[in-house]
């Protein structure tokens, strides 16, 4: 076993020992989630006659559902479809079950999940562990076992429960009831808490672990270049203490992919890719797929940046260096033969002058063995076998990256 | 006679009293220069060993001229092709002249002057007013006059002077030294000059007004959304003290365009475009020619954004309002009908949410006219006729941009 292996080992077994009742055992998300949710792109937009395409109603899952279905998105492993705050009606109905929108949602929240599933997709929703959602809608607060029920019953696979309107006292216990409430119900659901974010880095990560498949430790990502660097540097700086809790079924989730919106250029595309790979971040799309480019759509189904993401050790990749304004993080992944590691070295450039800037290294900077390797440039698509003494060298645009695959040759 | 127009005949009226012996009479730069400069995107790149098609050499001039005279830019009005810094032997030829690195440049400055025109360009060049230029290469300041008549020979056509290692006392009146020069040559060479940047916003920019066609009032751009808006900022923030400077012949100049290169998004390559085009600010593009995609070109060379830059009557524009996080700039421009004016009106988002943002207005909240309009929406090519107190809707996405012609009917 490597280190990060034995401290998952050790992890998992203390906290079966403290709280085995509420534990999560749906044996899912054993790669990072991939899917598509409403938040970053189309938020609590609700005026459906100003907005026709651009509100939060059936029509626009539907239509996300069809893309991702038909534009590859599915096929590539994206297949979770999320509905995120603001889906609601201000009433639950007279058996206090949660209901949707009745204007926006005028089938009801079954047919939809019906749909999506027809597509070959599953269907995921948002809700609120407090008395309201962050955009006022009800809180499952008094409701959590109703609440599990009825979306099992819709064919929820996947909820987000956000943390609005809640004590922050005892909340990774209040978020273990829901867990308990979820595997009550027997319908596999990814649990996505948010528990961690509001309560910063001392957050109990044991308890995520224990009760949920993901978990957002960090702010809301915004559309910005600006918001990739700040939560990139932010997993860098508390590294040490987030890498041990992500593994097979439970991970640390840096928020929302930016990829196809408004604020981001193409290196700065890449970028977040790369490092988001690194991370073994859940992938989840915000962006309107019916409008997005062909470029960007590449980016996101980008196959060696998906198999980064989704390899099957799940260890959380780090940063190992800053140098001049690069970011040099690293990630252990699984070779073709299983026996073997590979690791995957992203150089993230956070340099602002106008020139591409070369970065020479040498692969044994990076990796203790001494043999010849295959280095792979992924974003480029060149792959060399050099010998771990042999100079590589790097050409990073301002706010680009350079993402390489590094594979022992077994001779 | 308009507010704006008797503030400027009352300037030269006075600057010309103050010293009528070195003003810059080359009748140059009627409306904002256009072109091209090596500097953001290839900087100081000397090493062409490494980077053999990214260092300062006439080879990289001579591309970029091709680029430039085939793919629709010198038809669109981007005439002068610049070499910034780091062009110039360390040593003065043994008439004490400058002359170019003799590896990179092993024709000879000349010999890509006439490289230049051959293709119906014009040739500009760095120098330095202090003792060495920023990247190290010799400076003018022993060396004015002969400088002057050295460029002159070669054939250039527009001077870039930096201001690095020279004292700030009394600068203004060393570049009115070189202004005298310039004019004794004969030759006509757009003069930029850089000693506003240097001294900051209490430069005196009647002697500016009086000594140059343009001038850098700030500091160096870099590819950076977040440089755009820090600069757009600058001119909103001083445009009380700026706007009376900028008109025919001498221009506030807030550097280098940065569209087609790694740092914007297309959004906000078009948000740059429209505010350089509202601050009648010199287009000078710094990307690599040879790469740059379809949709960048497209905007660098969009007409109308360059027709509203170049309108002939040179009033820069002004930050009218901020709100809800949405600059609204305005410029005043001519009229298909010489008597008429028209309004650009551009709304810039600063907003990092993922939704476009709908923002409602008037008319006539910014033209006093009341009668009806013919308002254009450039960006997205929709031309509408309304009355002044009808509602206009612009669709504003994060970090985006919507901009308006509004132009009086005659009825």
């Amino acid at each position: 076993m490597s280190n990060p292996q034995i401290l998952r080992f050790f992890i998992v077994f203390a906290v079966v020992l403290v709280n085995p009742a509420f534990s999560l055992d749906n044996g899912l998300a054993l790669t990072p989630p991939m899917g598509w949710l409403t938040w970053q792109r189309f938020r609590c937009e609700t005026d459906c006659a100003n907005h026709p395409n651009e509100c939060i109603n059936e029509s626009l899952i539907k239509s996300m559902a069809d893309q991702m279905a038909s534009k590859g998105y599915l096929e590539a492993g994206y297949e979770y479809i999320i509905v995120d705050d603001c889906w609601a009606s201000k009433e639950r109905d007279m058996h206090g079950r949660l209901q949707g929108d009745l204007e926006r949602f005028p089938s009801g929240m079954k047919a939809l999940a019906d749909y999506v599933h027809e597509k070959g997709l599953k269907f995921g929703i948002y809700g609120d562990y407090g008395n309201f959602t962050c955009g006022g809608y009800p809180g499952s607060l008094q409701y959590l076992e109703t609440d599990a029920m009825t979306w099992a019953d819709w064919g929820v696979d996947y909820l987000k429960l956000d943390g609005c309107y809640v004590e922050l006292e005892g909340i990774d216990q209040g978020y273990g009831m829901m867990t308990k409430f979820l595997n009550q119900t027997g319908r596999p659901i990814v649990f996505s808490c948010s528990f961690p974010a509001y309560v910063g880095i001392k957050a109990n990560l044991s308890a995520a672990v224990e009760y949920c498949n993901l978990w957002r430790n960090y702010g809301d990502i915004s559309d910005t270049f600006e918001d990739v660097k700040d939560i990139a540097d932010w997993f860098g700086d508390n590294q040490k203490q987030l890498m041990p809790f992500a593994g097979p079924g439970h991970w640390n989730d840096p928020d929302m992919l930016l990829i196809g919106n408004f604020g981001l250029s193409l290196e700065q595309s890449k970028h977040q890719m790369t490092i988001w790979a690194i991370l073994a971040a859940p992938l989840i799309m915000s962006v309107d797929l019916r409008a997005i480019s062909d470029e960007s759509a590449d980016i996101l189904q980008h196959p060696k940046l998906i198999r980064i993401n989704q390899d099957p050790l799940g260890i959380q990749g780090e940063l190992v260096k800053i140098d001049n304004e690069i970011h040099i993080w690293q990630r252990i992944i699984q070779g073709n033969n299983p026996d073997n590691t590979c690791k995957a070295l992203a150089f993230a450039s956070y340099r602002t002058d106008g020139t591409i800037y070369q970065y020479n290294f040498k692969v044994s900077e990076f990796l203790k063995y001494n043999g010849s390797f295959v280095i792979q440039n992924i974003w480029r698509k060149s792959e060399m076998k050099k010998s771990s003494d042999e100079t590589i060298t790097a050409r990073i645009p301002p706010s680009g990256v350079e993402l390489f695959i590094v594979c022992p040759l077994n001779e």
